[in-house]
């Protein structure tokens, strides 16, 4: 006997990167319902120190439990690596953030066994991608490596312009000394650069996208645990934001890849 | 008859960038004491909606009061042209903004009468230089440009890189194509850029940097107003954030040209 849950899923993110996500899950569970939450307000995560970033998913996900949801998907780099691992048993939900799913897949694709990670300065400060794949696999070797420019990069439309290769030399010069076969994008607003960075490192070398994994892992996660839903139509997504909603559907497309509709609802995260 | 005042002086910014103006008041006003706030957490305000920007400068406000500052200065182009404006006589002591004292300094460095501004996204979208220059003298044109990607070039240590040239020869082109004679570096990020700057637009173009403007002007203004402190001695520093304040003693000492002493102050800037 199958069971099936028609509560929406819950999805944030310190800003739009997380969309990056949303386009994975839409695409392999079409008629789930989407809330997301995209911490504009107070976007970047990654340059705050620890105790703020706990504080702000806190509040991230208290929000989110408002509309009932089922299961909820950190899709932030800097919230899953410094702040899930203290929070996972507080909220009696599934919290699933892009750490395992991430770590998982780069074990399976590494042959030559050396992953190199990019990320936020939060991220990589936490040392948690390296954590998650020895966990995993002892005998990996892993270099992180902290991206600071490519947020604002990406944000402001440097997508495949001059200075934005040379920034991605300059990060990813030690990962190419150290000759790792896999790379993962630990933020999920890296996979706008997947091109620069392929461009770079060749084709040889494999690209982990925290947004295609994270969405196949909850999928699986929900299917086993009985979350899914039988709905035969397709499912909403609804967005929320803590700052300027017309600036969100205006970038937010470009990590969506399609027009978000309109009605995003801007919201005081403070107060939960 | 003199009459002197030795309460602080109030200083805050959306972060680091006002540590400049900081730099240029210790340096004409050596007795007076400086009680700075810089808003971390909540960094940065120039790609935030008004609505927000006026919020966070009103807690801002709130909170260098709690020290009994005699005067405040907005030292963050964003604050002062979102914010200030209409907040100028909510609080009973003068709050000095970068935008005046920068204005008046290009009307008169100006000889062709066309100035370039330079902001981010929120202080160049508000239009308050053109405004403010206007208003002294309308035979002015203004060309204003928002960039965007100066503050975390220079929060990342990208001060003199190949990288922020290309990105600055871009943001400067349409000025230069004006023929500006005089360019406003309208946020306190950018005085770290003047070199590059420099370089792009040559020696002939005037750089009206806004610490230094608003420093001689808040002299002016709390001379006139009796406000000055009669203290025979070094005035000291007193610095508070929003969040890491190991990180701010570490960066600061970059746009203060010295060392920021031990005893940073963390605070919650939402009880404000």
């Amino acid at each position: 006997m199958h069971s099936f849950d028609t509560r929406p899923i819950g999805v944030f993110d310190s800003g739009l990167g997380g969309l990056t996500a949303v386009k994975e899950l839409k695409n392999i569970l079409p008629n789930e319902t989407i809330v997301y939450f995209g911490d504009t307000g107070r976007v970047p995560y990654g340059t705050r120190s620890n105790d703020t970033i706990i504080k702000y998913v806190r509040q991230d996900i208290r929000f989110l439990l408002t509309h009932g949801v089922k299961a909820i998907v950190a899709a932030c780099g800097t919230a899953s690596s410094v702040a899930l691992p203290q929070l996972n048993d507080e909220f009696g939900i599934p919290l699933i953030g892009v750490l395992n799913p991430v770590c998982q897949a780069a074990v399976k694709a590494s042959k030559c066994k050396k992953i190199g990670v990019l990320g936020t300065t939060g991220t990589i400060q936490s040392g948690a991608y390296k954590k998650g794949i020895c966990q995993i696999d002892q005998t990996f070797s892993v270099y992180e490596k902290a991206c600071p420019m490519f947020v604002p990069l990406v944000e402001n439309g440097y997508i495949e312009s001059e200075a934005t290769y040379i920034i991605a030399r300059e990060y990813l010069a030690p990962l190419m000394e150290e000759k790792v076969d896999t790379i993962i994008l630990g933020c999920t607003h890296y996979p706008l650069l997947t091109k620069v960075i392929t461009d770079i490192v060749g084709d040889g070398v494999f690209i982990i996208n925290a947004g295609y994994e994270t969405a196949g892992y909850t999928k699986t996660m929900l299917s086993q645990q009985g979350l899914l839903t039988d709905s035969p139509h397709k499912g909403d997504c609804r967005y929320f934001v803590s700052d300027d909603a017309e600036k969100f559907s205006y970038l937010g497309g470009m990590f969506l890849e399609e027009t978000i509709p309109a009605g995003v609802t801007k919201i005081d995260i403070e107060v939960f």
